[in-house]
């Protein structure tokens, strides 16, 4: 089986343009067939706040209703997606952006409005497998921003982690996949207050274990969630630390089952 | 040689919501390989407005410095795009948008700032025939907005007839190409007044002789040219009318060396 590396970015790489620079270098250089997902960071609640348009937080979690998908879909969709491909191109990587909607990349259900309506927010319901491979084939890198569709004709704001575990999951029947959450630290770390005490290894048992004793940040459980379960679905290796972790030179935590 | 459609929509389509469903109805109805490209429309300068950023002209055109590239990505890459393509993908119609950055699909030359500076605005130098033919190969269906790439890193503002042309004349070579541009009027009018003095065929004698008696409206004549040029260089065939044309139900203007 050929390999694939899926790379997900957030917003603490992508706000800062040199950071953004160094990492997109650092990515084209991967050697085998590579997917890129980003997620928005906070220039769209900036970009709201210019507009005027108000954003509404139900328990502390953003609700996305109309005028705020535009903002996301001109923001994620355009601006960044587009800024990150023509710079993947300008490293001699083919680049071609997706979201959800494009060649039906990615079909997802509207969530529930019970118990709480976070207007148009979408959850996976299928990747366009047939798509991911006829592009990789073409020697193409996707680079997929957190966007999906009903299929309907309705945009929908998605997670990026889950949208870069699900793509991993679709596509393990037809590579070996290595799934690389990138973000601000250097891993899951012992000590929050301590960057070098990154756990190179987490295995579902220390992870159990870990959680009882709360010590680890409430922040990271979803991701780590993710992570198992792309495992347990097929994907071949997991991996979360800051992006440097991609070049393979950098300390980083392996999720293992 | 198998049948390629191409059709160009601008700003008048666009702005309509409802005119811009039935378009995508009727578009999603053509049953040969298809491309849509699109313009823009008014609302970059609305938007420029909204987030207090200034626009510039020189001589009545618009200078595309940095902020306002950025609002054209947002909106016609993000947006704009993805609201087609969504709409398209309900329609059973498997499109999938693209800058020129995407897939190196289509790169241009920033232009010279002599002897007037546009700023980021690029003139098409190469298409990308590859990409469009493992596409449309794949019944997937290309939506092109008026953004190209120097391969650089930088994005380009580029005029949407011209990409329309560009794409049509490159795929010449493997399809027999149809390049139809949609507007708000009929096709070319006899008398600007009367809708219905649309010029059925308009060959390229006759336009020399109505452009020397002043008959054709001078907001036309780009467009003209830009028809010419793609007859000129293997497209099969090129009309102008209205975005109803595309049904072959309606009268508009055929051009004809």
């Amino acid at each position: 089986m050929d390999k694939l590396q899926i790379v997900k970015i957030g917003g603490n790489v992508i706000k800062d343009q040199k950071a953004l620079k160094v990492f997109l270098a650092d990515f084209s250089e991967i050697k085998v067939a590579k997917i890129l997902v980003h997620g928005g960071g906070k220039e769209a609640t900036q970009m709201a706040e210019k507009l005027g348009v108000p954003v509404q937080l139900i328990e502390g979690r953003r609700i996305t209703n109309l005028p705020n998908l535009e903002i996301i879909s001109m923001l994620y969709a355009g601006k960044l997606n587009k800024t990150i491909v023509a710079q993947l191109q300008a490293f001699d990587c083919n680049a071609l952006g997706l979201s959800g909607a494009d060649g039906n990349s990615i079909t997802a259900k509207k969530r529930s409005p019970e118990p709480i309506d976070f207007g148009f927010v979408g959850d996976v319901t299928a990747v366009n497998e047939v798509l991911f491979n006829t592009l990789l084939t073409q020697n193409i890198t996707p680079v997929c921003c957190a966007i999906t569709h009903d299929k309907k004709g309705q945009l929908l704001n998605t997670n990026a982690d889950t949208i870069a575990s699900e793509i991993a999951i679709a596509m393990s029947s037809h590579f070996e996949v290595t799934l690389s959450y990138c973000f601000e630290k250097k891993g899951v770390l012992m000590d929050e207050e301590d960057e070098n005490s990154v756990i190179p290894t987490l295995t579902s048992e220390k992870y159990k274990t870990l959680k009882k004793e709360k010590k680890i940040h409430s922040g990271m459980l979803p991701k780590i969630h993710n992570c198992f379960e792309a495992l347990k679905k097929g994907v071949t290796q997991v991996c979360i630390g800051n992006p440097k972790m991609i070049t393979g030179k950098v300390n980083h935590t392996q999720i293992q089952l």
